[in-house]
Formats: C-alpha cells, sequence, structure tokens
C-alpha cells in the first residue's frame, strides 16, 4: 500500500500518523481527530451519557486523558447541544499541584470553557501532602475520597446532570479483570460507561469507555494540549495482579485486534447484573447532607478525624459561593 | 534447607519429590499422597460433595485426570462411607478409545471398584469417528454431547446421587476467565464444585475443583496408574484467548503462590449468583425422559438426525440391562 514516500491516510492524500488496527484505518492527524471525536459521540449515543440541554461537570487533572475528555466534550457539545463546565481540584500536592493548575487553567481559557477551581489548602487549610502526613490510609485511597467529595457537592451545587470523569478502555478494563478475580462483583458495577444519579449523588458517565489509553495520548499531542508531564508523586506502583491483566488483555488484543472493545461492550451490557446491590442503603450526611453509608459521610469523619471537625458543611457553603461568583448558578 | 544429599520432607526423613509453593511444603512421596487425599477430603467438605450413604458415578477416560479422581475417590470412600461406580464410554475413535479401555478396565480390577463399560458403536452402530463424518459439528461438542447423555442416563439409572467429573483447577480457572471475558456469565454457574440434581438430571460435582494440573499428574505417575499417555487424536487446539489466559494465570501464581486457589474459592462462593437463570425452560424429552430444552433432547435429536431414528429409549434399554447385568441396580 506504500505509494512513495510515505503511506497515506484512508480517506485523503495526507500521511498517516497512525495505524488503528481494530479499525483497520490508517489514518493523517485530521482524520485521526475526527475518528476520535466520532468515536467518542458513538459512545455517548450507545450509552446514552448525555442529552441535549445536559450540564455535565468534567473532571480534569492535568493529566493527558481528563484533558482529552474536555477538549473532545467541548468540541462535541456544540453539535449535540449540551453545556461543558470544567472542574479543578488543586490537591496542595507541591510543584505537581503547582503545574496542573497553571495548565488546566491555559486549558479552559483556550476552550472559553467555564472553570471551577477549587484550592484544598485553601479551602480546608490542609493540602493532600498534610492529610497523608497526619493519617495512616494510603495517599489514594485519601485523595480519591476527597476529591469524589468535592466533585459530587460541585456538581450538586451546579445542578450538573453528570460528572464526566477521564478513564479509558486500558484504565477500566484492567480493574474490572481484577475485581473479578477478587470476586468484587459489585465493584464491576461501578466501573461501566455510565452510573446513574440519586438524589444526592451525581451519576458519572465515562465518555472514553472504548477509548484506549494509546489513542488519548496521541490526541492530546496531536492537539497539543497542555498537560503536566509528570506523574503525582503518590502515584501507586500497581501490583503485580494489574500488571499481568494488562499484559494479558495486550497480548489478547494484538492478536484480535478489537478483543478489548468487544470485552468493554459485553461488560456494559450486564451493568445491571453487576449494579445489583450498590447504592443499597445510602443516606445522606448528618452533617452536610451529601451521600453516606452511616449517618456521617467520608468526608467529614475523615476532616472531623484529621482536622478536628467535620468540614462538610463549611466546604458545601464555600463552593456555592465560587459558583455564584462565577455565575454558574443564581444567588438564591 | 540442605541436609548432605538431598533436601528433607517437611514431616519425615525422606527425600522430596514435590515442593507445594502455596501450602510451603516440601514432601516425600507417601506424604505427597497423603496431601492430596486431605485435599481432596477437605474440598468435600468444604463444599458439601458427599454425603455418607451416597452413590457416585465416576467418569473416567483413562486420562491421568480422570484416573487419579477415581484413584482419590477409591481410598477416601471407605473413609467417608460412600460408594464408588465407574464408568467409562468406548467412544470408538480408533486405537486411542481401544487404549483407553484397556486401562480403564485394568484400574477398575485394581481398585476392585464396580466398572460401567459402555460401547458407543455397540449401542448406536456408529462411533465419534463415523458420527463425526456425517455431521458438519465440530468433533469435540458432538462427543461432549453423547458424553454427558449417557453419564446422564447412567446415573440416573443408577439412581446416583451425583456424577464426579476430573476437572481440576488448571481446567476451570481458564474457562472460567473466558466465560467473564465473553461475559456468559450463566457458563460460569456450571463450572463450579458442585451443581445440584434435579428431576431426570443428575448434578455434577469436581472433587478435584482445588487441585492443579500438575498436582494430578504427580499423582498419576507417583501411584503408577495406568493411563493413556496419547491424547484424543480430536483434541481441540486451545485458541489464542486460552493460552494467554492460562499465561496469565500461572505467572501471577508464580508472583503470588496460592492466588489461583483463592480465586476458584471466590468464585465458588458467588455460585448462586451465577447459576441464576440456568436450567430454568428445562423439560423431559418426550422420547426418552431425559433433560430437554425443548421437547426433544440433544441426544434424539443428534441420532435422529445422523442415524435416522431418536436412539434414546433404547440407549435407556440398554444401560438399564447392563446395570442390571452387573448387579448394580435391581431386576425391577
Amino acid at each position: 500500500m506504500s505509494c512513495g514516500k510515505f503511506l497515506k491516510c484512508s480517506f485523503c492524500e495526507e500521511p498517516v500518523v497512525t495505524i488503528v488496527r481494530y479499525a483497520k484505518l490508517r489514518l493523517c492527524k485530521k482524520h485521526f481527530t475526527e475518528f476520535i471525536h466520532r468515536k467518542v459521540l458513538k459512545t455517548i449515543e450507545r450509552y446514552r451519557l448525555v442529552e441535549r440541554g445536559c450540564r455535565i461537570l468534567v473532571a480534569v487533572s492535568g493529566g493527558k486523558d481528563s484533558t482529552a475528555l474536555l477538549h473532545i466534550l467541548s468540541a462535541l457539545s456544540k453539535q449535540l447541544g449540551f453545556e461543558v463546565i470544567a472542574l479543578h481540584i488543586d490537591l496542595g500536592i507541591g510543584e505537581y499541584s503547582k503545574k496542573a493548575r497553571v495548565v488546566v487553567e491555559k486549558l479552559c481559557k483556550d476552550l472559553g470553557v467555564p472553570l471551577v477551581l477549587l484550592d484544598l489548602k485553601e479551602m480546608i487549610g490542609a493540602g493532600i501532602t498534610d492529610l497523608v502526613a497526619k493519617s495512616k490510609r494510603p495517599a489514594c485511597s485519601l485523595c480519591g475520597l476527597v476529591k469524589r467529595y468535592l466533585m459530587n457537592v460541585t456538581a450538586f451545587e451546579l445542578k450538573a446532570h453528570a460528572i464526566a470523569l477521564g478513564h479509558h478502555l486500558d484504565d477500566l478494563l484492567p480493574y474490572i479483570v481484577k475485581s473479578f478475580v477478587l470476586q468484587n462483583l459489585s465493584e464491576i458495577g461501578k466501573l461501566g460507561p455510565k452510573t446513574e444519579s440519586r438524589e444526592v449523588f451525581i451519576g458519572r458517565i465515562r465518555p472514553l469507555y472504548e477509548v484506549s489509553e494509546s489513542e488519548t495520548t496521541l490526541y492530546a499531542y496531536f492537539q497539543s494540549l497542555p498537560i503536566v508531564d509528570e506523574s503525582c508523586p503518590y502515584t501507586a506502583r500497581k501490583g503485580s495482579i494489574e500488571d499481568e491483566i494488562r499484559r494479558f488483555l495486550n497480548n489478547v488484543e494484538v492478536k484480535r485486534p478489537g478483543f478489548k472493545i468487544a470485552f468493554a461492550r459485553a461488560v456494559a451490557k450486564n451493568m445491571e447484573f453487576y449494579k445489583k446491590g450498590l447504592m443499597s442503603g445510602v443516606s445522606a450526611c448528618n452533617y452536610c447532607g451529601m451521600p453516606a453509608l452511616s449517618n456521617m459521610c467520608a468526608f467529614c469523619k475523615l476532616t472531623y478525624r484529621l482536622l478536628g471537625k467535620p468540614m462538610g458543611p463549611e466546604i458545601r457553603d464555600r463552593i456555592r459561593k465560587t459558583l455564584i461568583e462565577l455565575k454558574l448558578v443564581a444567588q438564591q
């Protein structure tokens, strides 16, 4: 198929920048971008992730995946008629967080997307680094708890229809297989393309559900998106099971291109089955009113234990004020 | 831990023949045998596979796994007070079947276990080789159907409480993972240590559920059990997914000894969940009365299509007579 110096794109005369084996396509830069946009559009349609008129809060860390997600959703939002708002949390993890914040601010400015910027240290007087020092809990578990809480409060106060997360195929499948190997079946119920909103819990959507890691990387690269190159200093070394699962999935994909997407779709079809037992017994926190498994939510518990008082109510106030200042919600 | 020329057994002064990493044991021949017997005993207890007074039909092909199973169950039957009867089906696959038959006859004679020997060619006028020539169906699928039918009829006529199969950990786990990857969840419901009897369907038990392939191989070798060395000429070449799954499971086991057993136990705990939807809508065949998904069972359909008539009723009669001759059931 070579013609002179370079391979040609399947759709035009331009040189190929990537070969998408499972789709049997050779793509130039422009058609690769179109391919990814169309793919995410189809994912949104297939799993009914977004409807016209929806308000979607996109959680952006500054890494390649969530940055690519915001860029793609920003492009699709005009076509599909939904609203995109970005959320970035400055986690107070030294230089890493400073760089991430700068990068996300630039991205949102470039895209013209409103940004809700929450500074953890400013809000509760302690960043993740400070909390890690006070707690015995692993950094990533602690950080996850804080991020989930702040995302949920922001989405709730914004009356957002869903929180969009940058998890892609190669994040999700290994975790799905790991959950199967450990037979944590209800965990699989959280890993699909969509979880529904319920009262104070705002549902999540994963528009990159069928996009591979190499695709988000290429996308961010070709679009010259501003991203933090370095990874979080707390990034957990993946365990041996995860490594083996990843290798297994990649080996099968090489032999049978399209395997991973077919697997992800099959899991999504059985989501209702896995979701059984999820979110039952979830109520509202006595302090802040956000989702809780007992009478106090995990965030109020954590701040009570580490900082002396449940800080949920204060945080909700702060976030509400921020959103009013940004004119994203009306003053009551 | 070396002492002079050889490593010593964890329990005695004899030389080690195998190291069981997940149990942190070095075992001599005698203590390895005891280890396997105890392991199968515990499996029987853990999953309530057999009760005192039960009649168990053990399907023996002549290969190492089912041969080891019969040997182990024969030893445990005295201790636990259950009855063991062997079933061998001469499938009419040329030299392979001839050798298998000789080997199983010798084994049962040595063990003093009654053997029900069914000769497919004699019973329906065609062996697997003949059926394969007439059918478009893959040989292994056809053979599986025939074996399941003959096993079930024999167990039913014997009033057996269960059919014991020689499937071990390394047969079952890859198939469980493959079923997960294809999201055939109800298939997983058939792969546990036990399926219940229901009316004309006799339940299966898998006493080797937690025994690895290398353990059954060593067991057969150290006990000098008579086995057919060669594999069936139709043995399906495992597909690429199976190979990758096996490699993945073995790699994790090397890094985390005991992983496979823990995985198998976790799956067994969720069996009720996977079994939902299994065996619903199963009725009795209008011709032979055995389990069927419609008004005609798969065996009657097959023989009708390939040999001109549904042969289930004849086969049931033949088997009943064989069992009466063997004095395993009383004349009615």
